[in-house]
């Protein structure tokens, strides 16, 4: 890292001023702004962002609406280098490389020390735009104007403040630009494969959605032996982009007008997949999921978010008669302290490929170059570093 | 048994007149009439039914105005003896103990050599009002009516014709009205928690809806070593019952006004409970089961069966949020020819107490009695026995 121990110091237990991408309306391009950071509070660190990548959810509830929550500073996947502590703080201290991560993971409570659960107790995930523990901002304007933050990270930022539970160290050796993808989409999707459905050799995968986190549960369930990966997009792009990670066959959805694509998958799988992904977060996609997973043993996992208040709707005779199982993969299933670093060491050991997710970087001042990358489906991720 | 190969061996190839419980009109009372019973056609065995045990399914689908089906021979839990096979039968002969089952087993598909399936894909369960291979009937009135089967087995009756992929044979140590439990809602209750849920030892487990299915789901958690059971029933004297099968706590559903029922479960168990069972056939139930099953890991198994066409509904938000699975299990997930005998040892070895679900008796002539026992709830299992 190009800071030292000696920078950090010097502004530790200090408000810092410093740039940040503010939200000002739905939708509206970002604005660069001079912000002030406050300094951490007990059980929180204040990081310096080394370089962040826009996720998908960004962008879904930079778009929203209803309900509006602005002026917001956005950004959840990142890597950054911890530049001071607060109280009570004993697992980190300045200089550290962490990724900070949404999902809290408090390490004590009855989920967080089993090794089943993900969701952890004490600090339940509800979409507060404030800080974790005391449901207060950290950032203001320079004209004392209070900004929400975003799923406990606002990553778009020089400097933010993140609770010691929304933060994973990392392996220093890691990349900034490859270290930012643990934070959020690519662990998602690698943990949905890996944990949630635990995909067994041999078997056939649809996944509904090749984005970024579609395509790290290619890379996932072609590392577990998937032998047949078929991803289904409207953009027939990402069956070559798809091809990189694993995807085998490739369905565009949009082709086969009024047929049902779980029709068209049942008839490929004769029957159906061992696994079904919705990374697309649309209910009815998850009925399609569900309608091709395979009876008797197929699992339906869902990873895409959903607008706020949507419904699932099933047929109560294919739930009860069709032996298949419907599961949500939150983060993917993984325990953020101690998942993402076994996930760090199969990319150190060269296991896991990483490269293609970041199809473009950017510096701070373009971000609004990543929102228009993705909205046009152009990026898979991009990197925007903060420093040039 | 009292039947002696002689005796069966008059019949074998010929149509049998005897007599059937027919059902003429929705809801209303059975009629003891002469039908004949058609030989069994390749791949069919000729069942003497020696007793008959009523299902709420029989009664669901007795009540059912639409679609109406009628007039129809329901039953489906049975015990039985071979009375004659038809053309390529090879596992069965003349004289063998069976149940018949109405889940297909064809013992050959992809599925029913799959340990992880008991969904046949040769022969689909999709209620069929006939026979399974050849979708017609075999049976017809003294003047020539054909009468509807139902689910593959309609055993109101003294003899009944069944498919080999519907039949199971059973160790004739098992006295025939503990034998003909194994055939549908002991199973399936074992099944759900033994198989499809694997309850855990040390777990909590609710169960909603506490007749026979549930009580059996009660039976194998306790037998899996589940801590805690809370049953939910809205009829209160189900505790005392509930207690003999491994039942701990008591929720009246109907005694808590408008708070939700979901509510009380997670006060009760401080967040959810780790498995529960829907044995009612709701889908607001099943939203209930799954809003008490604990986050993170949480189980959700849905056996009760609903109306044709009914929805079952979930908030978006929760599947991914929750960490929840939600799993269909028909016929308790259990392989019916490989699991049957399974569950009969554990009967054998006296793991399994099976007598407390046999509340009533009574013979073929007093089988409307048995109907009205079960409206009333006073019935777990009443035994019909055809001979008495």
């Amino acid at each position: 890292m190009a800071t030292t121990q000696a920078e950090l110091n010097k502004t530790a237990g200090k408000p810092i001023r410093c740039k940040a991408a503010v939200a000002r309306k739905a939708g509206e391009p970002l604005v660069i702004e001079e912000v002030i950071v406050a300094p951490p509070k007990a059980h929180e660190v204040r990081l310096k962002i080394i370089c962040t990548s826009l996720c998908h959810s960004d962008f879904t509830f930079w778009k929203l609406k209803e309900p509006a929550c602005f002026p917001r500073i956005f950004g959840h996947e990142a890597f950054g280098v911890v530049e001071s502590v607060g109280e009570d703080v004993e697992d980190l201290k300045e200089g550290d490389s962490v990724v900070p991560i949404f999902l809290p993971d408090c390490t004590e409570c009855i989920d967080c020390t089993s090794k089943k659960s993900n969701v952890c107790s004490k600090f339940q995930f509800k979409g507060s735009p404030y800080m974790l523990r005391d449901g207060t901002s950290r950032f203001t304007t320079a004209d004392g104007e209070t900004l929400y933050h975003f799923v406990f990270v606002s990553s778009f930022a020089e400097y933010t403040v993140v609770d010691i539970a929304n933060v994973t160290k990392i392996d220093p050796c890691v990349p900034p630009n490859r270290a930012c993808l643990f934070s959020c989409g690519v662990s998602t999707g690698l943990g949905a494969a890996f944990k949630t459905a635990n995909v067994e050799p041999g078997s056939t995968v649809v996944i509904f959605g090749l984005g970024a986190i579609g395509l790290a549960v290619a890379e996932g369930a072609r590392i577990c032996g998937a032998t047949r990966i078929i991803g289904v997009d409207i953009n027939s792009d990402k069956f070559e982009i798809g091809k990189q990670f694993g995807v085998t066959d490739f369905v565009n959805s949009n082709s086969f007008g009024d047929k049902p694509i779980s029709q068209l998958i049942n008839e490929m799988t004769n029957g159906g997949a061992d696994y079904c992904f919705e990374c697309v977060g649309l209910g009815t996609v998850v009925q399609e999921a569900y309608a091709c997973c395979r009876k008797g043993w197929g699992k339906t996992i869902v990873l895409g978010v959903d607008k706020p208040g949507a419904d699932l709707t099933f047929k109560s005779f294919d739930v009860l008669h069709s032996g298949k199982t419907l599961m949500g993969s939150l983060f993917g299933g993984l325990k953020p302290k101690s998942d993402i670093p076994l996930l760090v060491k199969r990319y150190l050991d060269k296991e896991l490929q990483l490269d293609k997710f970041v199809t473009h970087e950017v510096s701070f001042q373009d971000i609004n170059k990543a929102f228009d990358l993705l909205a046009q489906g152009k990026s898979l991720r991009c990197v925007i570093w903060m420093d040039k």
